[in-house]
């Protein structure tokens, strides 16, 4: 089972997306276990301070040392591991992928730790952090949302967590190519209509239907995730045919 | 104000992020109005069936167009809003950055589609959505982060919103740049000390060796950002000094 530690000054924060959806399922089956701790309960001064003015003067707040290196040593006590990840919510972070997703699913203990306006004193990165992460280039309020995204998108790879339902999903970014568009019915909704070649039943042309349109799409959209990944000749093939298209 | 509408399945995810911190307190200000709202609600079938299988076989299911395309058209309504924009969290979005962010904090009225590991009808992306957006390459279990995300990004950048405690930030990405190193008590943690230029007094050398750090971080951990900018003369002469450490 995996053991997810969050250190917050909200905890509240996250009850709504802790508590439904695979989140709770993945818990319910014993996959994953939440504990989402308020940081200031590890502060040693009698006002439960967390932050202070920062060294070298101007505005804004700063996150003191002592109670994130404590809560981070109580956590790794408590849960026996060895080496969990201890993982910073920053924008300063390497930039969040789909390969760090499958990387943190295989461990045993992760332990996030969530700002929130404030900046971090620059010892705990040093010394406590083994994993700056950054969701994207985006300025949030604070950490929790990023913990939030990551959990999300590793405990749904965790072995047992996604149904039939939902496991089979060709995922975006898990193929390295953006998904081809898709339609239910009915086939004709108000006018709009859908395309004839799903409709025919030949299997063979809807297969090549769509992967020409997962071609067109990433083509259209993000040429760049073509770089990234080696085609096959067949969709070498299809790849110049929907080149074709806009010439 | 600002209306906000969440069209989700699990419309309970959201309380805990929507009743807290930032968003909570703009609420409180009325710089913004949340709703969020089950589209099964607008299913006109007797058994509220929000999916179906998708056309041309294979697994998984996709959101009917009917549903989204009422629900829409009530929010629309109801807000009186000409054109509000409708966004739809998905990996085939275009990928969220700042500028887009200060970009939605202009308008006045924005409707989220968050699907829920099913795909969508390809028609709802052509006729109801405005917007497209990927919050990141990495496959989420629902739309449900991505649009707390956005919300979270978009309502600090409102007027009003966030107070002196938080909005004097250097943000990272408004910028352009990474932040530089912070610092605060202890002077000496547990043997751990403070960079001696920081306790200088010297505001100079200060500014000085903040500047060189921000370029610093930058240069080391996402060099791509520097592409992105213009830097001043200055900026420049301190990259080169930078630099010089690494040869």
């Amino acid at each position: 089972m995996m053991q997810i530690d969050i250190l917050t000054l909200f905890p509240e924060m996250f009850s709504g997306v802790f508590g439904h959806s695979i989140l709770q399922k993945a818990a319910e089956k014993s996959a994953v276990q939440y504990n989402v701790v308020n940081f200031r309960d590890f502060a040693d001064n009698k006002h439960s301070t967390v932050d202070d003015y920062p060294y070298g003067g101007g505005a804004g707040m700063v996150l003191k040392p002592q109670p994130i290196f404590d809560a981070v040593a109580s956590l790794r006590e408590q849960a026996d591991s060895k080496n969990p990840r201890v993982i910073l919510l920053c924008p300063q972070g390497e930039r969040y992928e789909q390969r760090k997703a499958e990387e943190l699913a295989k461990e045993e203990h992760l332990i996030f730790i969530c700002g929130h306006y404030e900046g971090y004193d620059e010892r705990i990165r040093e010394h406590v952090v083994t994993d700056e992460i950054s969701i994207g280039d985006y300025v949030l309020t604070g950490g929790e949302l990023g913990a939030m995204v990551v959990v999300d998108s590793v405990v749904r790879l965790l072995p047992e967590v996604l149904g039939n339902e939902e496991s089979h999903q060709k995922d975006s970014f898990s193929t390295g190519l953006l998904e081809h568009p898709h339609y239910t019915r009915p086939a004709d909704f108000r006018g709009l209509k859908v395309p004839d070649v799903l409709l025919s039943g030949n299997h063979k042309l809807i297969e090549e239907w769509r992967n020409k349109e997962t071609l067109r799409r990433t083509l259209l959209r993000r040429p760049d995730l073509l770089d990234k990944i080696e085609l096959t000749a067949e969709q070498e093939k299809w790849l110049k045919e929907v080149k074709k298209d806009y010439e």
